[in-house]
């Protein structure tokens, strides 16, 4: 049974300002919520049609029916479960190795699969300017399919955090270094940018080695990569160098 | 001014089946129409808010309120254009070059995402299993961003081409050999799976050379890449040996 409160709580936290007041986020389906339940993540409250999880205790979980879920749901076609995990203090950024840097990344399924992509080559640190979509969104949280539990995401003042930095800065331009014959360090801050307008030119200035993914189709398209097309290639070429 | 009969059709082509008995589609905003309209295909009619195509013959173009192009529109946000194309013929199979094959590819998102990778990387061709996504669905089709009119995609039982073909037949599995150790040839057939399943059993058995994208994170997860994202892997693979 679900009461009005809890229907109007868990739809406010589709929205970064609810989220933020309740320090509240949501997940759906068994694969992601069971990658929480697994991680240091701390789970609010649980509610299931028929998923069984048999680790969590009983006052945590609540039955609802099929209706009810659709209720809470941002799915468009509604799983069976859906848990309130509290959003964890941001832990500090951790500079060594490879960190994926994002430029105003706005649309929540490229951040999701950015995630993903930097989870299956072990990179565990993304740095988010503040304009950047926020990764406790919904469709964030699923486009991860669990990824978000072994990357830690930090949301900063970009400019400042590259200017500090001591790792060598990359950055994807039209006129960078061909990235097949560069050669790719295993430190480093790799910035992607903005789905319409790449990287900013305030972040540009600060970005000291150009790269570039060569264009093998017709080169008079002006046609561009998707960014987390582009992330999965740029990836790939700095770890299999490694 | 839209009658009544014109929103009708139009809001009926996104099922493929009226898609069919029609020989139409339609695409959205200026970027894709105008790439549609530089390629073969050919204009059945073009209805506009504010945008301007001097090169359109008038008696093709209706001039539309903001209200009726939202009746009309696919997108969440209306843009400022909608035309309607004529589905062309299929042109038959160039087995020549690498040829990207999908195996049941049901995202429209995923199906444009990878149109975009294959133009941009020089692919020409993609066969889709009878299953796939149809390359007319207006979300694949805005989802291209104007690459449909330079990749000829071709459904056809996957079986039976991968039988045909003379070209190596290769296929991503968990066991195959590591990609970044690969010879890998300019000449092929790269097949990629449905997201949930991956490569039929089918498909598997014709699928001669096995390859695979390694893990960097954490081996004990059991998490895969997205099927655009490791196609971009893949292409990037291939074409960078080339």
């Amino acid at each position: 049974m679900l009461s009005k409160n809890q229907i109007k709580l868990i739809t406010s936290l589709q929205q970064k300002k609810y989220r933020k007041q309740q320090q509240l986020f949501f997940a759906e389906g068994i694969k992601v919520i069971q990658e929480l339940l697994n991680s240091n993540f701390e789970l609010e409250h649980l509610f299931v049609t028929d998923a069984v999880f048999p680790t969590v205790p009983k006052n945590k979980i609540s039955i609802i029916t099929d209706a009810e879920l659709k209720k809470i749901s941002a799915l468009t076609t509604a799983n069976n479960c859906l848990a309130l995990f509290k959003i964890p203090a941001e832990a500090p950024i951790r500079e060594n190795g490879l960190i994926v840097a994002l430029d105003d990344v706005r649309d929540p399924g490229n951040l999701g699969t950015i995630l993903r992509l930097c989870d299956w080559f072990g990179i565990t640190q993304v740095v988010c300017s503040l304009e950047t979509v926020d990764i406790y969104n919904p469709k964030v949280v699923q486009a991860t399919m669990g990824s978000i539990t072994r990357v830690n995401v930090v949301y900063t003042d970009l400019a400042d955090f590259i200017k500090g930095t001591k790792l060598p800065v990359f950055g994807t331009f039209m006129d960078g270094e061909n990235i097949y014959k560069s050669k790719l360090p295993n430190e480093g801050v790799i910035v992607m940018g903005n789905e319409a307008n790449g990287i900013s030119s305030e972040i540009e200035k600060l970005t000291k080695y150009r790269i570039s993914i060569p264009r093998f189709g017709d080169l008079q398209q002006t046609e561009s990569l998707n960014v987390a097309t582009a992330t999965a290639i740029i990836l790939s070429e700095f770890k299999r160098e490694a």
